[in-house]
């Protein structure tokens, strides 16, 4: 590449500056930001973030400047490398297993560790007997074996009985035959095994005696351990560019007859007995299942600062993107900062009331389940089969929220939010399967239906659960027939109330076109949806408000969070209107003044606090990689260096005529390390 | 990578096969699919079509089967490669230029000659004198130069008033001096610039004497033509990697006091006088606009097909994908197609009949602009102005539908539509600046705005325009006191009117806010975002409308068709309910027999026939290049091929141990050509 000219490097970007438009921002605000972020995340946490950060800065191996530029071969080649080095790096600092969490989150694309060590030790540690930990989780704990938990299939998802993988038991040799009747029973997806396992927790049909028992997890070697080439009779590898999470080898596995010993099925819930080749069911393994929403909730808190990612990069690229002067003020002459067009506001401030309500949403959950187990005894049961209910609707509303939020943001970034470097596209590229995983955003749905169906006949039949959907479910059948009204207005406590009412109300109407109409399950989905939606929105909110209520905080900081709570509650109100009109919730005359509230007024309140509001969230540059949402605001510095000095297509020359063969001219190979 | 094994190679996917239950589907439809096509195409063009797909399908320069592998930098290479290709296919086949848009369109991808093609010498041809065409225009047809059309900067996109690079006129040198006084100066974004051209127009603040009089065209040359490096004090390059478009180099460009000629300065509109240095005003510039107007009603009707792409994809794909039994029906042995879920249906449906709507209302628009400039004298340039304003509202309107669409036909896929395999990811990708450019889809609500307020202020004066604005205005103020209601359960031209009552209440509206609150504009904004989109569907609406009313076809054909109008304006309507409730084009009671006649009536009348709707699109394996969405239903064969046997990650072995400081250990180079 041409050296970037002297006259190139004198130029600065025309009028007030980004670190100036950004230092403004800041100094219009009073809230204080130090204080917010610790309430988010505890001064604790801060402390060992930063100092995380500061190890991974100093090692060139996790520097970030190359990633957006890599194909995926490249990258992945990179990724391998940046694994072993966390790794490695763990060691070598001591981190415990929270602060090497932490370093990934920081990194923030997914390692091809991750499903061996989220994945494949938890469950040996979970489902393994004692002489299974022994025997596999000491090596998989020392990288001497490295696994993956191998479930979804070519042709089965969600639906885990349909899997077609077998193992059969051989009662003679005491053995199981792991085998792949049809292309559809290719394991697909599997995180870490596309290249790296060596090893893999397979779900299969148990086999005994020509019967089925259903799916159990089978611990399987894949590959050599040496040459790591692909074991006889197993066909391996990785399936191929995926719209994100290219840093992640996911991959296929299939079996041709392999036989394994008869330690190699988890057996602390049940086993095939050696001897007698009976099933034997040891305990119940719904003892897990618990965890499952841990995992749920972990995801809604994390949903938060997923979104807050987006709102960070557009809020800041926003106060500094200027474009026309205000058309009532013709004579202005600088132009006006895109943050104070009231169709920016509208798109951005309630995300970001959204990212603090989720985030307050996950981590009051979290609580609750910790709360809860420790109090089994006492009423913790029905807490915890509530929690796993809205944990569930959580999961579909939150990862749904952030995902089209984040697309929310990168377009308010105009024309440069469809450039890599807004640090919008990758991130929302390696966020967007949590919409699918871990329970397909719409196939919760039903799951959640289950339970609330179940809620309500109860609550019918006098016998409400001492918990939050069973209060909410009694409380409306106390009051339907007087049709109470909410003062959304100003009451924060009755905006909570009105959410609740939908919520219930929808929930009793799906209750009575199943029940009452025999309405058919498959006719009911969509109204499964819009229920599901309409009780998870109420558990943010009521989340929200609950948080409000036990925090005590400077009194800025309780303002502030005061008003996100109501822009938040009032523009999902107004977005839902016909659901809160229909079910008698509010009036139109009440949807109309919660919109003019939100666009008159929330809007302007939360304006001066924006900046602020952001950089609460303590985002460092490194982790956004971004250069619209740089901490100092220089944006186009940002842009122009990453385009100009690190682009590697600007080591080439074309040749551009249609009659010469050649197209790229020269390359040279070296990409330059320094920095702006 | 290991060859597949034999017995890899004998499987098949379980139960019914793709093909066996994709020509079951086609069997339980009796709409003619060859007619529909050609009612959406003409027969004649789907002959060229297909004609130019068998050639491009010959030529292994166009194989896409490498495709979703490739890294930036090679895929980049490659497209310049295509380019030429095209180029030299176009002179070999002696394609006419629809012929060669055709192929572009098949090709599906941007190629880096596009912006040469489609901007640069398109403004040479209507803003160049003959001297300029002569000088300029000829050498470009034939590839001599190779041009771009650099407008948006660094700093500036929509605002082009606010452009920073300039051209100063030198008297005595009669010349200009072409300057970027700032880093936000430089162009950016500049399709064909970053390593193609070889000449630029650029926009710049033409200077005479100190004072600025706007932007103006100017061509200028920017790299050697022989050796294609940058002349001395121009700085180019490559913007770097995007979201998508990666096949095109996006440029930047700046420029250190460089000197051009005085015929540089395209003046057909007006010029410098190179002995009075006067500048003369030579023609209205607004002359040109109409193919504004033009190119916005082939977004709109292109937003059809695009989105086409998606649900013929994510329909194949889910009639194929089974998952779980009937709940009602637990004995079933085979699990039931995605297809026949109420929640899949209302996802794909609605989509499908937008595709069809989007399709109508462009090809509708482009009629009506070619028969309005035929009768300019009579009446034209009312219904030109009346297209313009309201080929912005639907530009804004379709494009957004299109990309959201795409994005909920990706995820009704379940986890494969998250694999490149789909065929949908990419082509969001590359569809996606289409929300952006072109008018971003909230600046342009502005526009629509301006045109609005002044139908609504020539309405109330008596004086409303005859065009389909100004009818729905004046037809609303003639009956605002009587507030009629529109039965739109049994008529289709009441749905009609129930749109056009919507939105000509929402444009008095703003009117009202505007001229007699006096509100301020930016106050407005999120008022004219709503009033947009109310308008817009309303021209949606008619328009699809009026094209049954107007189409004659087999009777199967004319029952489809309007089962899916109905379909596509009652699901809207049930969407935007709140807005048909608060203007009393609807009462609640109408919002939930529409939304149950949606619901239980019209997902069912579509779904044996959802097949057929989307084979009538006419996309060619070779078009989609998508694994889900194949004619033949091999969804699973060919995504275990793509994984197994294309895909470069599966010819490296991984040393997956932290210890070893090796990651990829072997690479065969080789990349096997062998199909499916």
């Amino acid at each position: 590449m041409p050296q970037t000219p002297s006259w190139v490097k004198q130029l600065k970007p025309s009028g007030p500056q980004g670190s100036d438009l950004l230092a403004s921002e800041r100094a219009a605000s009073n809230v204080p930001v130090e204080q917010l972020s610790e309430l988010l995340f505890t001064k604790e946490t801060i402390q060992k973030k930063n100092k995380i950060l500061a190890t991974l800065k100093s090692e060139e191996m996790f520097d970030k400047s190359p990633n957006y530029y890599a194909g995926r071969y490249e990258y992945f080649e990179k990724s391998v490398a940046r694994a072993k080095a966390l790794r490695n790096l763990k060691l070598r600092e001591n981190w415990t297993l929270e602060e090497y969490r932490i370093a990934c989150d920081l990194i923030s694309e997914p390692l091809p560790y991750s499903l061996h060590e989220g994945m494949f030790v938890v469950t040996l540690k979970d489902q393994g007997t004692p002489e299974q930990q022994e025997r596999f989780t000491k090596p998989a704990d020392d990288y001497k074996i490295i696994g993956c938990y191998a479930q979804t299939e070519l042709g089965h998802g969600s639906n885990v009985r349909g899997l077609e993988t077998t193992a059969t038991w051989n009662p003679e040799r005491k053995t199981f035959t792991m085998h792949s009747p049809y292309l559809t029973a290719s394991k697909w997806w599997i995180g870490s095994l596309g290249k790296m396992a060596n090893f893999a927790c397979v779900m299969a049909q148990l086999i005994i005696n020509g019967k089925s028992y259903g799916p159990h997890p089978f611990i399987v070697q894949i590959r050599d351990l040496k040459t790591h080439e692909p074991l006889e009779n197993v066909h391996v590898g990785d399936i191929g560019p995926k719209v994100g999470y290219n840093t992640m080898d996911n991959g296929f596995l299939l079996f041709n007859n392999v036989e394994v010993p008869h330690i190699s099925m988890l057996a602390r819930f049940s086993e095939v007995d050696p001897n007698t080749s009976k099933y034997v069911r040891k305990a119940d393994p719904k003892l897990i299942y618990g965890t499952m929403t841990w995992v749920r909730s972990t995801i809604v808190m994390q949903s938060g600062s997923a979104l807050a990612r987006g709102v960070t990069i557009a809020t800041r690229y926003s106060a500094i993107r200027r474009q026309f002067t205000d058309r009532d003020e013709p004579k202005a002459k600088v132009e006006t900062p895109v943050l104070n067009y009231s169709m920016v506001q509208i798109r951005l401030f309630p995300l970001l009331a959204a990212t603090y309500a989720l985030h307050f949403t996950g981590k009051a959950m979290m609580n609750l389940y910790t709360r809860a187990q420790e109090t089994l005894s006492k009423g913790g049961a029905s807490i915890l089969a509530d929690l796993h209910g809205s944990s569930c609707a959580l999961k579909a509303l939150s990862s749904t929220i952030a995902v089209e939020g984040l697309e929310v943001c990168r377009r308010a970034c105009g024309g440069h939010g469809f450039s890599s470097f807004s640090g919008i596209g990758n991130w929302y590229g390696n966020y967007l399967p949590t919409v699918t995983f871990e329970g397909d955003n719409y196939m919760l749905t039903q799951q959640v239906a289950n339970y609330v169906l179940k809620s309500a006949r109860a609550a019918l039949a006098g016998k409400a659960a001492k918990n939050e959907t069973g209060h909410i479910l009694a409380e409306y059948l106390k009051k339907k027939d007087i049709r109470p009204s909410f003062d959304i207005t100003s009451s924060n406590a009755d905006i909570v109330s009105a959410f609740a009412w939908r919520a219930a109300s929808l929930i009793f109407d799906i209750q009575n076109k199943r029940d009452n109409l025999k309405t058919a399950w498959n006719d009911l989905l969509v109204d499964f949806y819009r229920m599901n939606k309409a009780y998870a929105q109420y558990m943010v909110v009521v989340n929200f408000y609950n948080t409000l209520q036990n925090t005590k905080a400077a009194p800025e900081i309780e303002s502030v969070l005061s008003t996100l709570f109501r822009l938040y509650a009032l523009h999902t109100l107004d977005q839902e209107a016909s659901d809160f009109t229909a079910t008698g919730a509010c009036t139109e005359r009440q949807v109309a003044v919660a919109r003019s509230t939100v666009e008159q007024k929330l809007l302007k309140e939360i304006r001066p606090h924006a900046l602020r509001l952001v950089d609460a969230w303590d985002f460092d540059d490194y982790v956004l990689d971004s250069s619209l949402g740089r901490h100092d605001g220089k944006v186009y510095e940002d842009m122009f260096y990453r385009a100009s000095e690190l682009n590697p297509l600007n080591r080439v020359t074309v040749d551009p005529y249609p009659e010469s063969p050649v197209c790229f001219r020269k390359v040279e190979e070296a990409h330059p390390k320094s920095k702006l």
